[in-house]
């Protein structure tokens, strides 16, 4: 019913497979940031850190890795888009040129697909395409398709076999699933076909805010339906603002802001769902001039 | 949110802090028969098994151990009741024999209360006190009480507190719960006040019952909601009577039965809730005395 189940499954069966414990990721995944460590602690698997901790995994970083790197690697796992980086996208070409590298030398390429519902404005191709450079795939229902939770992992016959027995073992198969079933289904009709607008929706907010000093925008033209703000102050003082302006104007910001690395600013993920797209762009620039101005 | 997954957890914690990666556990536990060996596949526990598979489990068979037994072990399991024998339970005296045996040995004690809430009719005493007798406590919302999933294990503050660590590499931290949260809120309140009718419905379906020849009762009386029921012919013929029986009668019996160990005969679960308790005794005996009538 999870991502980080489905995910640890896919890579424990990866593994197992090649009888070695090592998989590649990106140092911002969901399984280096948010598990744990689960992968170590439940399977014994090996995690090798691949790529610049702030740049988008490409082609270069699997081919700049040491000797022997593939050849004791099970399998590979890509985020896209890459969430921690305000949602990044490798270029199709690359992408497909690391699916090359990892199938040619016997490294299972595994999809982190927790918001690849996202990835096709930018990419113009079918989610069946896309999918069909990895070996598993994971996928969630509740990120950008705000059904109630929910995730689904799929690949070879063979290996969702071996998948449910995990799934035991882990305790995912509940007994009833079905409120999450129908929020899925639902959600699916509901907000699959806005995917497109909501990108479109990112890209205009990202040009109108550009305008505003203090507050930086990654990437600063927004490949999915997602972007990172920095503001250049503290977060107690732009949260202040923010709920300010909320009580003036009956319209939310932001709340939990994350302190910046530096000390001195802050940062929050904006995400464009039903609500902001429903909201002016122009009243949205309003609210961040405000903001910026008061805090 | 399961069953499965919470008690793995209690086990290794308690493993983990006593250094020994031993459990016991009754040979019909839930963990032996229904979660693909997950505690020697995701945590490298390893299994004891205690007493007479087909007896329920007494402190006797904790004291008939081997020498050395107690002192290698971490955590003792005791399901309360034992499903797989029909629903029964150890003495309220055992009970509290078999908690001060493990506790004295520095061997956690661990409460599978899968059905835990229907076992109040029997011993007469308040939940609180049947779980101070254990170290860590599972209980399940959705089989006696009715909710749609769902679970929950308690422990001490510190036990508790490393749950949650490993509930999130487990991905067992769902983004969002409240379906089940909420059924299983109604659940309680509608389903537990209900406990002793449920049980002195089964006690009077049993006695009725064990009127019909070819019909085995288990336990004769029952001590929960719950027996086994054994038909002494071959499962497809008595399916195809109950079928039959459904369909000229409006009430439902039994369709997936299990081919009992002989060859020849088949087993049932029988749980009393709420429509059984609605449908009177009579009609129920009726329907048993139709079916092995004519099956």
């Amino acid at each position: 019913p999870s991502g980080t189940m489905a995910q640890l499954i896919a890579l424990r069966i990866w593994c197992d497979r090649k009888k070695q414990p090592h998989f590649a990721m990106h140092a911002t995944s969901h399984l280096a940031l948010h598990e744990q460590n689960a992968y170590e602690h439940l399977h014994n698997l090996k995690a090798l850190f691949l790529g610049d901790a702030k740049k988008c995994l490409t082609l270069r970083d699997f081919e700049s890795a040491p000797v022997g790197f593939a050849e004791e690697l099970s399998a590979a796992l890509i985020e896209l888009p890459q969430r921690e980086l305000g949602g990044v996208l490798p270029t199709w070409p690359d992408l497909v040129a690391m699916s090359e590298y990892c199938r040619s030398r016997d490294v299972k390429f595994h999809l982190d697909g927790a918001r690849l519902w996202e990835t096709a404005p930018h990419y113009q191709r079918s989610y069946a395409e896309i999918c069909s450079l990895f070996d598993s795939v994971y996928v969630s229902f509740y990120k950008g398709l705000g059904g109630i939770t929910g995730a689904v992992l799929a690949g070879p016959t063979d290996f969702i076999a071996e998948a449910k027995i995990w799934q035991r073992r882990y305790g995912g198969n509940l007994y009833r699933l079905f409120p999450y079933v129908i929020s899925a289904r639902e959600a699916l009709k509901l907000r699959l076909p806005k995917m497109n607008a909501y990108h479109e929706k990112a890209v205009e907010i990202a040009l109108a805010l550009s305008s505003i000093d203090g507050l930086n925008i990654e990437p600063s033209q927004p490949v999915t339906n997602m972007m990172h703000l920095t503001f250049a102050k503290p977060a107690s003082e732009v949260e202040t603002a923010f709920i300010q302006f909320a009580k003036e104007n009956n319209v939310a910001g932001f709340f939990r802001l994350q302190p910046a690395d530096d000390g001195v600013s802050c940062k929050a993920e904006l995400n464009v769902g039903d609500a902001t797209l429903d909201l002016p762009t122009a009243n949205i620039l309003q609210m961040f001039e405000s903001v910026l101005k008061k805090s």
